[in-house]
């Protein structure tokens, strides 16, 4: 076996998180607050604008800021799950292997051990009719009345993910009736990367808009990694126990137990994840239905069940044990994301048997789950041509009774490794648009490396903009504000506005430069594309004018005045035309 | 008015492009022949791969390598147009302002000038029931039968863009029942850039995937420029006339006449122009209509046409003279692309009656041009939320009449300059599954500057994307053997192989180096993101031996044999499962 060089001790945050330049990113942003019942306080975007247009207020996952991560976050919810009653403080049952809480998690990342007496769910309050601080939160967050958010919750139809041991959050809610939301992965495995990077990640990701984050380490240290994390993200965390599960076995698969798995997902509630993904969908008669695909079973999870379940020759322990995971998940209220660990990995292998067969067996799971008051999503593909994504939706939403669907892209073509964010957004903002209410990011690594910031980055943009196009298409009463805040801008030549308004305005202020680069072209009335004589939208400006002078509701009167104002316009109209000098000509000679 | 600084004489090819580098653009690919009759012979990329796999041939727009761009490309269809006859020798009517040919075209580049007597369209041919050379070639490039390929352009359903005057031309066809294809925009405007610079882009962007290409220079040298890039392009070029009209009057649109408008078609045309955006449709009634949107007229001839409309009070000499223009263009065979002067400029303009007037007029001028067998498609928008993208491809196959559509993007969302190939991606693969012909791209550096070398690839290859995803969606014989050749080399660990098959192999290969940079990382059974013990792919591989084993067909002998394999598997799979040591071991512990 190949001999892993593992570094001791772990490269741990010594320094506060570069990520905290909210305002190198947002130029022209600040963070405020909406004011609530309960005492709530809801943080946005607002992006000041000139030209006296009204500031516009952005949905804002970044959480607070200022924080050092050695300090962690403010306990946000801390009284509010107290105030709920039920809950008692417990010690940690986690020990390292030496026997002691873990060493590198330093004091001040420490918290109280929270478990619920009983059912400690949203659903379970939702169900009782009770709305919340977290419902209030998310209601207001989202512009929605905070009796549909319970409702919604109460259905099964939406979810909040958040562990009583998770008190830095800041509710979001995963749901149909709400915004598309975007996870965005990070964690390190056995070939590289430390929990600074892993911190950082974290911080990036929420920094440019991931709404939860799965931290899917696999290597060392993955307890401690994901103490760092949960204390420091505002954002859900999501994990998949069975990974750390095989840590603990070494990496044989057939050694996995059922009591070794329970342990595992004892510790991470206990620490604060959001939720889990368990692949109790992959049943000992699916596995064979993959021997004849082309890329067999892509997800590690259910590669290492259908592997265990092979071995055993009995169902896994994730199923049969399945009721028994839901009476840990209520007393922390850590919510199910039911893996699709059969999901296609290539265009030839969508919409198999094995999968639909998996998928059907998800919503069974949905249904016990809630007998249990469990908050619960289903994880959907994955490899799936454009014609065949809709029938994942729909199959979801009549098998899985409109529990929310999480989905990996999907990836409409396998041959652009490189480019899989874009692959996979063009599916994701249509599964988003049928109604998928989290889309989880691609990277442009995806199937080759770890990604590093800028993949980072650049899977969250673009999942961004997956989510805000199926936003628009579902129409939800604010994603045109955006669109239509920008255009503006765009139109009248507000260039600072148009840059601060996009989901990356530091990339849209350096495109720009590069052609125009001082600060007279910002004010110019012309941009590089056609150069000062010659801009489309400075004559739309023009003919507007006039349009608008002639009046356009009147066909008639528009074609009895039309000849006399020919004349007018030709004169104003070429005055009009004729552009004024940019603040600095030297823009437009000193270009590349 | 800004003072423009002019470089003169304009930076003219000195050197053998660097585009030319096919070898390390596609590593293991090399171009071969596919034979014809009628001597075709069509260019195709092989790409060799290892492991006893056949080799993968792919469609190939790079054109001829090897030759000096002041040389130009081999006439390949020069015997082709004249054995058809009905062409007579023309001197070029073009003067420069000294009135001489324009200096900057040495004589190695110059051609004789071909005019038809009569109607020289492919569309003529066909519809006579003739199966032309070009014919023949875009049937065997795309694998379909001739007499389909005669009888789709005959029927107006799908174009061949090949003007006379432009023999180094390797055809290629417009049409639904053929690979959606992408163009790329390149040219210079009066900010920057040089000839130098957009042969340069032609060769880089044909290299990469783009099967038309559109010269849309505004600047100075607009015809020199075109003269370098029509002798270097093996794709069909397109242009904008209106642009050069407008150089001839200084950038006054009220000044434009049709006599300066027709000289500059035919100056085009002689040069060897395939096909023209003309804006045509665009009515004086409709221009009211855009004065309450949010970004009016954003098509630079949309808007030139507007203001002239305004202007005279008349309709425009595109739509008066639309007859005389179809004389000409016929007796070029240039194709019409129908421009889209009231495109939707941002998602609140989408959809509207002003767009919609204009596509019902683009669908009368369709029948009028094929009335003289001049070939026709129609341009679409532009920017168009999900949900409004379908209704946009109905309308034109219902007001076009089935003509070839050929749209930008459209992008699904305003709020991300800096990104707009993925936001137009997303809509381009879309409307390009509901029946678009071919994608206009659109680069990183929309709305923002003109586009430099990475943007240009960036462009074209998220547009192969969609353009595949498309050709997936629509069930193209031919699309889903590339994504099986790929998702086949990765299932089987053939790491260069997953390399070479990608859209953009060097790209793919720099991501896998940055975490796994050593060449025996290159033949390991694992990748950087799971490590060497936690591979979902190998286990799967052991898990599908086994199901193989054990036989699928019949699900009684499977339940029988599973417990007595089980042990079995237990044994050797164990065995299995434990990775053996990468060429390299050093790879794994140099990972950044």
């Amino acid at each position: 076996m190949a001999t892993i060089v593992q570094p001791t001790p772990p490269t741990l945050p010594t320094r506060p998180s570069i990520a905290a330049d909210y305002g190198d990113a947002f130029p022209n942003s600040r963070k405020v607050y909406l004011d609530g019942p309960q005492d709530i306080r809801v943080p946005v975007r607002e992006i000041a604008l000139s030209g006296g247009e009204p500031p516009l207020r952005v949905y804002d996952t970044s959480g607070p800021r200022g924080y050092d991560v050695r300090d962690g976050l403010p306990p946000l919810r801390a009284e509010w799950i107290r105030a709920r009653g039920s809950v008692t403080e417990v010690p940690r049952t986690y020990r390292a292997p030496d026997g002691t809480t873990p060493a590198e998690i330093p004091e001040t990342l420490r918290r109280t051990t929270l478990r619920g007496g009983g059912t400690v769910t949203q659903m379970h309050y939702a169900r009782k009719g009770e709305i919340t601080p977290e419902m209030e939160f998310v209601a207001l967050r989202e512009g929605m009345p905070a009796t549909l958010v319970r409702d919604e919750i109460a259905r099964g139809r939406a979810i909040i993910p958040a562990n009583i041991n998770h008190p830095e959050l800041e509710p979001m809610i995963i749901g149909r009736t709400f915004k598309v939301k975007v996870n965005a992965n990070i964690g390190n495995s056995a070939i590289r990367s430390s929990i600074d990077d892993e911190v950082e990640k974290l911080r990036w990701a929420t920094l440019w808009g991931a709404d939860t984050v799965m931290d899917l380490s696999t290597g060392r240290d993955i307890h401690e990694t994901r103490e760092w994390i949960i204390r420091n993200s505002a954002v859900p965390i999501g994990t998949v126990p069975l990974y750390q599960a095989l840590e603990k076995v070494n990496g044989v698969p057939e050694e996995l137990t059922w009591e070794l798995y329970r342990d595992t997902l004892i510790e991470q509630a206990e620490q604060g994840v959001d939720y889990f993904t368990v692949h109790a969908g992959v049943l000992l008669r699916y596995v064979p239905m993959t021997a004849n695909r082309l890329t067999g079973i892509v997800s590690r999870g259910g590669s290492i069940i259908a592997k265990w379940c092979l071995a055993h020759h009995t169902e896994s322990f994730l199923y049969t044990h399945f009721r028994e995971i839901c009476e840990i998940m209520r007393a922390y209220d850590v919510s199910f994301s039911l893996g699709d660990g059969l999901r296609p990995g290539s265009i030839h292998d969508a919409n198999d048997e094995a999968q639909f067969a998996e998928l059907r067996t998800q919503g069974e799971l949905n249904r016990i789950a809630w007998e249990y008051d469990v908050q619960t999503m289903n994880e959907g593909p994955g490899h799936v041509p454009m014609h065949l994504i809709k029938e994942n939706m729909d199959k979801q939403l009549e098998w899985c009774q409109e529990a929310p669907f999480y989905t990996l892209g999907p990836l409409t073509t396998d041959i652009a490794p490189g480019y899989d964010h874009i692959t996979s957004a063009i599916g994701a903002a249509q599964i988003g648009w049928y109604g998928t209410v989290m889309l989880c990011y691609v990277t442009p690594k995806e199937h080759l490396g770890l990604p590093n910031r800028d993949d980072v980055k650049a899977g969250v943009i673009t999942y961004k903009i997956a989510a805000h196009a199926a936003d628009l298409a579902k129409g939800h009463p604010r994603a045109r504000e955006w669109d239509y805040a920008l255009s503006k801008a765009r139109f009248e030549f507000r260039w600072r506005d148009q840059f601060n308004l996009a989901l990356d305005p530091v990339t849209a202020l350096a495109y720009h430069d590069e052609t125009l680069p001082a600060d007279g072209a910002k004010v110019a009335h012309f941009c590089s594309m056609c150069g000062p004589k010659f801009c489309s939208m400075k004559i739309t400006q023009d003919v507007r004018e006039y349009a608008a002078r002639l009046g356009t509701t009147e066909a008639q009167a528009l074609d009895s005045g039309m000849r006399a104002k020919a004349n007018e316009f030709r004169e104003t109209g070429s005055e009009l035309y004729r552009p004024t000098a940019p603040a600095n000509p030297e823009t437009v000679e000193h270009g590349r």
